[in-house]
């Protein structure tokens, strides 16, 4: 039985998350598949495990932890990597986690699922969840001008957050291009032994045991 | 000179967060009012100080900290109060704080925005916010049916954190008797020893220096 197992599904951003961290740290972890398209998290038997009923689930020991920022805090203290090592660096990544959750993650995600995985097409709310995006995205790319990454020139859990969606570029309808520096950081942490796409990270509705 | 000063206006929910730490706490703090309505938040002054360009911003000693997640737990550590006594708490806490930061105050303070300092009237937008907010406080008051406070018996960070907005339920629009949990427990707040109303516990345009 592997250490850690992380619920997740291919298409979540959130779970990719705690994934990347997993695989980037070479964690002994395996995936569990959570068929959220076709409704998991709204059962009973999900809801008993996390009353948010969202997903990443991460199971560790006899511990279940919720919340993508509290299972990378998690891990980052288990493994020895990727963490703060000074509390200034840890309100930094508490700081770029926090703003991940409320003003990037939270408009880019629900963007992207409209776009994707919906056929409602172009409406009032595309459009203001793609300017909220586009104000995310241009702190994040200011920052990234003159910062490696998220918190100097370590590779920390504040970088697998505001990534977790970023690598689903195609499935935002955003141009990225006016982001050259987010560009630039998105790489870096592609080259990263370890890093794979979510698609072939995580398991899809393809691999339903 | 007061211990801790406080950039804030009394419409922010989020400087409301903190406001309130410090004032429950007895701390020894000053408020410095931001004219976010016109403009201040944009301006290359206050850019230089948060380029995230948020309320709150807490000065203390020679830190200047943004985020209210990050403040709130950084008050908590200061002045021993509201915090965690424990991993496993301070996991919970967490937990809460990014639940309100990715899903209700996100979702709800952009809602009572669009309905109270707009005139752009009701459409699919804040159709999309209202519901996003229901589900949000479907989960907290379901939460709080079982808990006292957010964690436990005990009034924390993570209680602040979600209140932050709901004492504006006039402006929100949403009829809370829907949530007689919240209600009992944002009533439970309102009785502790120096609670007030964001309206009376921050400066607004009125008083402007």
């Amino acid at each position: 039985m592997a250490e850690y197992k992380l619920y997740c599904f291919d298409k979540s951003g959130n779970a990719y998350k705690v994934a990347l961290m997993l695989n980037l740290s070479g964690a002994d972890w395996k995936p569990r598949f959570v068929d959220y398209m076709n409704g998991e998290t709204r059962t009973e038997e999900f809801r008993e495990l996390n009353p948010m009923g969202e997903i990443p689930l991460l199971e560790h020991n006899r511990l279940v932890l919720s919340q993508s920022g509290v299972i990378l805090d998690y891990l980052a203290g288990k493994i020895g990597k990727f963490g703060a090592k000074n509390e200034a660096q840890r309100r930094e990544i508490l700081r770029w986690i926090l703003f991940d959750n409320h003003k990037l993650t939270s408009y880019i995600a629900t963007l992207r699922f409209l776009r994707t995985f919906t056929d409602r097409g172009e409406n009032d709310v595309t459009k203001f969840l793609e300017a909220r995006s586009k104000t995310a995205l241009k702190v994040l790319n200011s920052h990234l001008q003159d910062s490696r990454f998220a918190i100097g020139n370590r590779v920390t859990i504040a970088d697998f957050s505001m990534c977790g969606y970023l690598y689903f570029q195609d499935e935002i309808g955003i141009n990225f291009a006016e982001y050259p520096h987010i560009t630039r950081w998105l790489a870096e942490i592609q080259n990263l032994e370890g890093w794979a796409h979510p698609y072939d990270l995580m398991p899809g509705e393809s691999i339903k045991a």
